[in-house]
């Protein structure tokens, strides 16, 4: 046991206090893992969209205080009662959405969507006691989709953390606790594409890349980028985009060009970009007969999806997915070995790295469109 | 070699002049097959909607003088040049769609909609010479669907002919020519309901008794029938339909009913009704996490299938199908052997029978709601 287990610990968090404003480096106690938890020593921390889009606070409930961060890897400091999975010093990545490992969901081979703990971007405290592990001064800040890693230190549930091969390095794997695997797990877990097949991927932003390189991984021979900004398309090369698509190029539908470019429909896509108007030209560029979409991008609130009944009774196939189908416990310990196995590159997302003092720059990147992953490095 | 191959055959069809007029019983001249075509004298024949829909003509193009009909059992007569698959004397049914074996859909795996033979409901032709091989006193007559199994000799493309077991009772099996095919293969073929898991049937015409067929023999625990009319449900628990919600004994939509049911929403969903409305409800009321449904009724032309994208995002899947994805000639052989075997029961489908002479009874009981499939004896 570490010498600080079941003690308060006190350490820096980046705390956005208000919508919007920059995040303040504070001082903060974080109280011990009850049943059920652990505290993790986050190492590296890496930033979402989703982090920036809570923070902005446009359209949600505001929360404040509030420890933002969910993208992460650190170390196990200390686990509450009944936790068996972990223990201290194990290396784990944390996560948004859990395993509770009993739930009908978590019994599914189908389903990731524990029912326990499945995302809840309103809740700012744990499950257990519908409390706040931090606080400063003895005034509550809240969680963040129970991860809060802009923290040295944070409490999360056991059932949203993966333990995973100590000799991974955390500030590569980190970034696997969000988009990444979100974009990936879309296209491996979902899509399918077989060896040889064409695949659009809508949206090159991270999650449209990951989806991409899981088309790479898979041997997919045309992977089409689609995306509204041009210069998008030279970085995604890295990532196997070999042919590019602007919507505004053409005067047809870009579901119809694509169709012309793959006599008939692409065999998969992936819509990773949450604009409707692209989740049905997603949908309607898949070939009849075999084609299969997958939606992953997050709609807004009052978004329909409309098509044609015909174009399914035309044997295509419509899926969404939720994280790539991953469920935490299980599988990210296998996504991790197949980077250090060289199959995934995950070093080719990662375009930026700060010290923890500077975090906000990692917002400068994401909101300029400069960054695809800045990783957060929490000792300096 | 029959011997009558290569001469033109004489025999009765019957013919439909106009729509929705009586058909009458004709001696036709039926011409010998072609190129990779095959005569087949018909046994048995049933009818089935779409015949009622194309010789009713509201909406579509009126094709006529034309010999309607497209479920049926028979022998090969005689074959065309360049047909290997059958000889004369081969027991066979006919279907509305092929399987030419050469283009993308038939290498597809997942597709059975074969570029070259895929069913053309305006099309009154053969597709080899654009002609028809039907003619009474030298002028043509229609055909449909490449198939109008209404004659006692008929010429159909050798790849929309599958060779069966010449065990298999035609009397029966003829009824595996479209309707019982599209409800069972929507189940068994692309729903995959696992054993003890609920699925949804919305209508409960032929289709929907085969797509609930389909559940039974896939060992569904609890099939739940959806149908306006509450007295189908009697007969719907023959084809192993053990619940029944009639959208009109309710305020809520039914998917909501439905998802109250099964906590949270049933495992597969299969739509046999057409109904826009009713195809959005199969969908949503598939679970989240792991539900499939599945469209097979066919939409009116100006329909939009309408539903929020977060009902995907949660992991639900929706997919169309045409003719259950069976591919005619190197599944139906197979479907024959269920039914030898005693798995698919396909005798509960046939509810009348009648002598061909009478073959105008046949749409009277269909049109009153009195008929699963009657079986129409071409020998009398």
């Amino acid at each position: 046991m570490s010498n600080t287990a079941g003690q308060v610990i006190k350490c820096r968090a980046a705390v956005a206090w208000e919508a919007g404003k920059p995040l303040v480096i504070e001082e903060v106690e974080v109280a011990p893992p009850q049943a059920g938890e652990v505290r993790l020593k986050i190492l590296f921390t890496s930033l979402c969209h989703t982090d920036v889009y809570f923070w902005e606070a446009k359209g949600q409930t505001p929360l404040f205080p509030r420890i933002f961060g969910h993208e992460a890897g650190g170390i196990v400091e200390s686990v509450g009662e009944g936790v068996t999975h972990l223990k201290p010093g194990d290396h784990a990545l944390p996560v948004f959405t859990g395993e509770c490992g009993e739930c009908p969901h978590c019994k599914s081979e189908e389903s990731n969507m524990c029912n326990l703990l499945r995302i809840n971007t309103d809740r700012g405290v744990m499950i257990n006691d519908n409390k706040s592990r931090f606080s400063i001064k003895g005034q509550p800040v809240h969680h963040f989709v129970g991860t809060s890693t802009f923290s040295e230190y944070t409490v999360v549930h056991a059932g949203c953390v993966a333990k995973i091969n100590p000799d991974a390095p955390l500030d590569k794997v980190c970034i696997l606790s969000c988009g990444i695997c979100t974009g990936l797990g879309a296209t491996v877990n979902v899509a399918k594409p077989k060896p040889g097949s064409s695949v659009a991927i809508f949206g090159l932003g991270a999650v449209g890349l990951a989806a991409a390189e899981g088309a790479r991984m898979s041997g997919a021979s045309r992977i089409i980028g689609v995306d509204l900004v041009s210069s998008r398309f030279e970085l995604a090369k890295k990532f196997g985009v070999n042919e590019f698509v602007n919507p505004k190029d053409h005067d047809k539908p870009v579901q119809q060009v694509i169709a012309e470019m793959t006599d008939g429909g692409v065999d998969r896509a992936v819509e990773c970009t949450g604009s409707i108007q692209a989740m049905i030209s997603a949908f309607e560029c898949v070939h009849d007969g075999w084609g299969v979409a997958v939606l992953v991008g997050v709609p807004k609130k009052d978004d329909a999806f409309k098509t044609h009944p015909m174009n399914f009774l035309n044997e295509r196939t419509l899926k969404g997915t939720f994280y790539g189908n991953y469920k935490p416990r299980t599988d990210l310990p296998n996504v991790v070995e197949q980077y250090m196995k060289g199959e995934l590159e995950l070093e080719k997302f990662i375009t930026h790295s700060i010290p923890f003092s500077e975090i906000n720059k990692a917002f400068d990147y994401m909101l300029k469109g400069e960054s695809i992953r800045c990783i957060i490095r929490m000792e300096e």
